[in-house]
């Protein structure tokens, strides 16, 4: 599978791009606004994964082209940039590829982090709202903590939480994530079930901010 | 510790009432609008737990005399009963009694339980608005599912978040909350911070819902 992960030079895409580089065969293209830093971001996870013994595939391209090339292409974009990613690579996407967010808006105020639940009725939406008819769009990733994805060294037992109202495409990223150790993808229904999953980051940064023994948390449902 | 669990003939109030009768020294009154139902749900939860060998303190009393005798006072009622009854105790209620609300308000629809955020900006901000002034309020035990929690062949491992404005309050909830076997308190900071928490427990019915090998789910930040 030919996986794109626009704004993959930030901490999420990192993250991904290092897990599914160690732990699966995937090509990975790198995406960036430009298309210097995403060539960059390639070649030091490529390294990294070689100081891990891993032998990934990673190239950096403009968001547009790698996601042009891909068949799945993941928005690990802030929430405050995804419409406007969906929109420069609208017309790279066809009915074959799967757009896949991760987004989460948050807004920060004295007593933590609070999820910030768009009109739209979900960050999810937003990108529903702005992609192309027919290419089918899955929420996954959300409630992961970039530092633990990005630290091939920890190991962990994450839920990641899957919506969307494509049944196949709902396959495809479930599959995705399960090639990741540790990662256990548990489907979630709909799209309309996307702001509880959303609102979970803001409260995973709060529970890790008010227990010192306690970082870079996922969840697991048991 | 006297804890009135009041609606404790409902399904949350039986769970707690039980583990706190098996696991702890706490003296238990159920609290009930009809005080005849309290006290034949206080008789069945003692019957239940002699056949687990435990020997518990519970007594069944209208919800306001159930108040009235308690140091900590659990509102476990329907969310759409939650002001109706802190309205119903209220002048029963001191400084020195901790207010304790788990309850979640949700709704349902065609694609799933979703939470259904008050005006107020949180189920609990609701109790909080209702309670006399002075009274501390402390959410805790929202994300736990009845029939685990009641069933005692059934071990879990599963967090609780603590959240309030008045650290003495937080601290005495943290403790009955660690009494429980296999339950982890986690600080969550304020009453500001009770809308994640309690989205959380739709979210669990979801993915209860829709993966067939999971169920009675419970939440583990790691």
């Amino acid at each position: 599978m030919r996986i794109a992960l626009l704004g993959g030079t930030g901490d999420i895409g990192r993250g991904l791009a290092l897990r599914w580089g160690r732990d699966t065969d995937h090509e990975l293209l790198v995406g960036s606004r430009d298309p210097e830093k995403a060539r960059e971001a390639a070649e030091a996870y490529i390294e990294k994964l070689d100081s891990y013994g891993a032998d990934a595939e990673i190239k950096g391209f403009e968001n547009a082209m790698a996601a042009d090339r891909a068949d799945v292409v993941v928005l690990a974009v802030p929430a405050y940039h995804l419409v406007d990613t969906v929109e420069a690579v609208a017309d790279r996407l066809d009915d074959d590829t799967v757009l896949v967010t991760p987004a989460v808006g948050m807004q920060r105020d004295e007593d933590g982090f609070h999820y910030n639940r768009p009109g739209a009725g979900s960050v999810a939406a937003l990108a529903a709202d702005a992609k192309p008819d027919g290419v089918p769009l899955v929420g996954a990733f959300h409630n992961l903590p970039a530092g633990g994805l990005s630290d091939l060294d920890a190991d962990f037992e994450w839920d990641t939480l899957v919506f969307g109202d494509d049944d196949d495409a709902k396959a495809i990223v479930t599959e995705l994530a399960a090639g990741i150790d540790g990662l256990r993808p548990l489907d979630v229904g709909g799209l309309a079930n996307a702001p509880e999953v959303e609102a979970v980051t803001p409260l995973l940064i709060n529970v890790a901010m008010e227990n010192d023994d306690l970082h870079d948390l996922g969840v697991r449902f048991q």
